[in-house]
């Protein structure tokens, strides 16, 4: 076996790459290496040069921190989203999600993860500051705070609400109750909870 | 959705381009190309070279096909292997498992598939001539076809034999029986009534 790994050094290392990433398995990472082999070259060259683009031309938004490859992001320099009106998540995805329901007028703002004392994550770890900055610019009307409905998140909306109504900006956040499409007889203490204190008129 | 799909081109082409690799669904790949993003540049490089690098380093052994970055392979031009026996698998994966027993002292000719009719493969389609090369330059003194004990791999298995036999060259074929760690009570048919034909003196 130790001869034939040194003759194909380059298979193994790839191997041993593809390990590296997030799910995939010893048996995986054979597969997909093979997969390349077989493959021609210019799918394995298109997907390097995909995997170098990523990393040299996708940087933070300067005002919201979305991921862009132009800087502000379209969405940020767009004069027809409503720039006084800004959604808060914790990560890019987060604002691909609300962004493909097409609902959305106002902006964005990432924090890039969520305060977590047990993960050692403070404020100064996110993008709390350059928010409030936002917020102190006098162009933000209204914050919605679109947290993950989770313990961190909404510790994350309360430091948020307590720091941001000192400078007299409206803060909301998004409605909670049933999920829309479940079934009451599933609905979790949690969700039972936010939808009888939140009844309203139909 | 559009606006902000177009300015991060490069992260939607990754995603894309991971999804094209077999077993990758678009939640994999979107948390694939999100971890690009997170890891260093370095990483993002390091599996850019590794594609190239396959392509271009790796290439089949013109003595057995296996798949190798020196010409011929470690395996054919290794002194100490016994250059008389010959083991032809179906593909360099099977090469791989029989190597990693360590019980192997011969070489290997990896025919790159087995003939299926259905699928239209042919002899000609895979290294069959240049077994036949082999065996006729007169080095090869047996050829143990360790084929996949499947349909498939048998109907190949006889096409060869019947060649081969012709020239002379002792053939034969790796034992089948009961699976070692097995239980008798789930052994298939076709398991039984190989151990049964075959027994032997213990």
């Amino acid at each position: 076996m130790a001869s034939q790994g040194e003759s194909i050094e380059s298979l193994t290392r790839l191997k041993e790459t593809f390990r590296k990433l997030p799910g995939i398995g010893p048996r995986n990472a054979e597969r997909l290496a093979f997969h390349i082999l077989r493959e021609p070259r210019d799918f394995a060259a298109a997907l390097a040069q995909a995997l170098i683009d990523v990393k040299d031309k996708v940087l933070h938004c300067k005002v919201c921190f979305n991921l862009t490859e132009t800087d502000p992001c379209s969405i940020c320099s767009n004069a027809n989203r409503d720039q006084g009106e800004v959604w808060v998540v914790e990560q890019p995805k987060d604002l691909l999600v609300l962004e493909a329901t097409g609902l959305i007028r106002g902006t964005y703002h990432v924090l890039m993860g969520h305060i977590s004392p047990l993960e050692g994550v403070e404020p100064e770890d996110l993008t709390v500051s350059a928010l409030v900055d936002r917020v102190k610019s006098g162009t933000v009307r209204e914050v919605v705070l679109a947290l993950n409905p989770t313990v961190d998140g909404d510790g994350t909306a309360l430091h948020l609400q307590d720091v941001l109504s000192q400078l007299g900006v409206q803060v909301t956040r998004p409605a909670r109750g049933l999920a829309v499409g479940s079934q009451l007889e599933y609905a979790t203490t949690g969700m039972l909870e936010a939808a009888i204190r939140g009844k309203a008129n139909m």
